[in-house]
């Protein structure tokens, strides 16, 4: 009886001693019920931080945030359903690029999304930069929706895994995030709850990361695939490169265009485009549609060349209510009134970038928000001119910013000017794929 | 600026980097302010746990606390003012044996105490067992009554030390009360804000106590001293035995009925008494009353034999409205209803005591609290019959148990003889005094 008092529970992790499963449910089943009360459960979290979780606990903890609410039941939708999950960076519009062509590849892909907190908006702030695009959609319109065209992405219903919005609020402010037991439990729970089939980890390395270290990413990614098999999965993991943003758009808006841009195959090298097709293939493989490697990266590129996934990305977001217009002409999004070039003041090499400096130059131009209750301006951010390796000439630009309120230009213009390493020699550009 | 957000100093001191004083004034009187919620305070009180606090923070930590509210002014009183205080364990009634004591012998006693929570009351629960006793006084009153008759005792204000009521609750709840530096920061913060010249610190060590051996007891000590003397005042620390209770009674009036009969010398034998010498006099020679420790001994023993004592204790229970009579005659304190003898099934030894466990059968029996807000029964607790080395009888007895409710009985004999270790071989009892 003691040993599940909350007290004696927190007690137990500080001593450095192990969880069974009914303690575990104990503490996540009675913090989503409002027993515990924040305060142990931020005391039990640092302990955690600190004593870590060894790995039956780290499922256990999952599995009882699983079952803290809802889990979808997408088997009324035939055919393969999937999602993808990135651990979050910097101008990562990836999941704007893979939809519609996992979509048009005959792929479902039913995604619950959050909003960001932080340098830059979540995928659902990039959709609601899209004029009329609805992230709001009942149950029975979402299920629909997949089964009419393949693809919807919602809000997280608030049914779905309330154990981990309470927890990750807490952990937000309580400095018990970069915990990997932690990480962990919230990204497979809403995963699984999701009720996806397959699911692709993306976990992102670098500056611009949480894992700021290969090593690092890599004990969170074979974290991420131990725990989602342990309970029914098919979960894979892939580590790519966050030392320098994704893409070059950081901001709503303009990575909305990015991505209709790159689906269109409009640039000749795109670092997003290099990871919507490494993941879209191995989704593909993941489903069962492809055999191998080889052929499903085929299907993605006759998908993009053909325009079938652009024709994919008009339906879905005119079906969301969206304007389906802006996949042919992307002006019709939300611009900022104001733009400012950055230049170089003299020749010289990007020898890399902290990308979350980055990151936090378009917050300050008001395409992020520090609290939930930030509006973001969804015309605002920056347009990087240059990546990690390129010879810069002097006046030579390095990116472009954007905002409707000139006054943030000056704060933004540091913050992305100490956010661009330029040198005298030029570097190696970081490897995009850090592990297969 | 970032670095005074309390996100990141909870995340400094996850770390395991050391606060500045700056710091550690924003986390206390922020918190003290209510600018820092609950769940921040007990993230950063985990974190102190596992990581500790260093010399310096620990410093910082006390005066900090000292500053969360009003320091009382004592200088309106002439002589030396003398606190005392102890860490807590079973059957501890020193204070009632040396505020009298000390009264007469001219060192004057302005001590604030509170309740207790856990095994057994508080100094201000016993007192309040003696009928009419009130430990609500005014500043004036309180301040009046010391000069006068030289003791007072009263509830400690809720102006004094804010920090560490509101910190100390919560480190209750928390699983983050057995920590040193927090421990230390908590005790000397109380008594720096209690306005004493002079302050003795009894650290109790063994199974009634927080601290279970003398390694960690001296490393408690050491600290009280250092932390003490760092904020300005003469400290001094004592290391007394708790692995069986002090005295023999452990419940409020039967506390004040053994208190009484110490000062009286109505026993032959007393840890009691042994202790309440010895802390007594040590608290003569620093407050520059004697020279030394015999000269101080003898003019303790000279108040109790003479009967000052036992005076002054008749006065200063009517000073504060109580029934003085009850030195005179113990019966007219609260009795409960119901006794019950326990005694040995076979001839044994005593071969020592679960001192918390004696603590608890007191607790079960209604002497003490489980939260603040339950009443206690001022009659009821229990009296042991013997002592740590003692040889008992078949049929012996080893001690009473005292209640109003009857049905409480059974629970608390198990526990009273779970707690009361019997063996076939005699043990030698354990030192009263670890160090001096």
């Amino acid at each position: 009886m003691t040993s599940l008092s909350f007290e004696g529970l927190i007690a137990a992790k500080r001593d450095g001693n192990s969880h069974t499963a009914e303690q575990i449910d104990r503490i996540v089943l009675g913090y989503a019920a409002g027993e515990m009360p924040d305060y142990q459960m931020s005391a039990w979290l640092m302990a955690v931080y600190l004593n870590g979780l060894d790995p039956d606990e780290t499922v256990y903890l999952t599995d009882a945030m699983v079952r803290s609410g809802r889990v979808m039941d997408l088997s009324s939708i035939p055919g393969p359903k999937v999602d993808k999950h990135s651990t979050g960076g910097v101008a990562d519009t990836a999941t704007l690029v893979l939809a519609p062509l996992l979509a048009a590849c005959g792929v479902w892909v039913a995604k619950m999304s959050g909003r960001g907190l932080g340098h830059t908006g979540g995928t659902l702030d990039k959709l609601e930069a899209i004029p009329g695009f609805r992230i709001e959609l009942s149950e029975e319109e979402f299920i629909d929706q997949v089964r009419r065209i393949g693809v919807a992405v919602i809000a997280q219903s608030p049914e779905i895994d309330p154990a981990d919005k309470k927890m990750y609020a807490l952990r937000d402010v309580t400095a018990t995030v970069p915990s990997i037991p932690l990480i962990v439990g919230s990204i497979v729970s809403k995963k699984v709850a999701g009720g996806a089939d397959a699911i692709l980890l993306d976990v992102k390395v670098g500056s611009g990361a949480f894992m700021k270290t290969e090593g690092d990413a890599r004990a969170l990614a074979d974290e991420l695939v131990r725990v989602g098999e342990a309970l029914g999965k098919r979960v894979e993991c892939e580590l790519t490169d966050m030392d320098q943003p994704l893409g070059n758009a950081v901001g709503n808006a303009l990575e909305v265009a990015e991505a209709i841009k790159v689906l269109r195959r409009e640039y000749a090298q795109s670092a997003l485009w290099d990871v919507s097709l490494a993941s879209g293939s191995r989704l593909l493989v993941m489903a069962g549609v492809e055999d191998d490697l080889d052929s499903a990266r085929a299907r993605i590129e006759e998908a993009s060349l053909s325009g079938a996934a652009i024709e994919k990305m008009r339906d879905w977001i005119g079906a969301q209510g969206g304007d389906g217009g802006v996949v042919d002409d992307p002006s019709r999004l939300p611009q900022a009134g104001y733009s400012r070039e950055v230049r170089a003041a003299k020749s010289t090499y990007v020898t890399g970038f902290d990308a979350e400096g980055v990151g936090r130059a378009a917050m300050l131009l008001g395409a992020g928000r520090a609290t939930l209750s930030d509006r973001i301006d969804p015309g605002a951010g920056l347009v990087l001119a240059v990546r990690t390796g390129d010879r810069v000439e002097a006046d030579g630009l390095l990116g472009t910013l954007y905002t409707s309120n000139e006054d943030l230009f000056r704060d933004a213009e540091d913050r992305f000017r100490s956010s661009v390493h330029l040198g005298d020699s030029p570097v190696q550009p970081p490897p995009l794929f850090h592990e297969r």
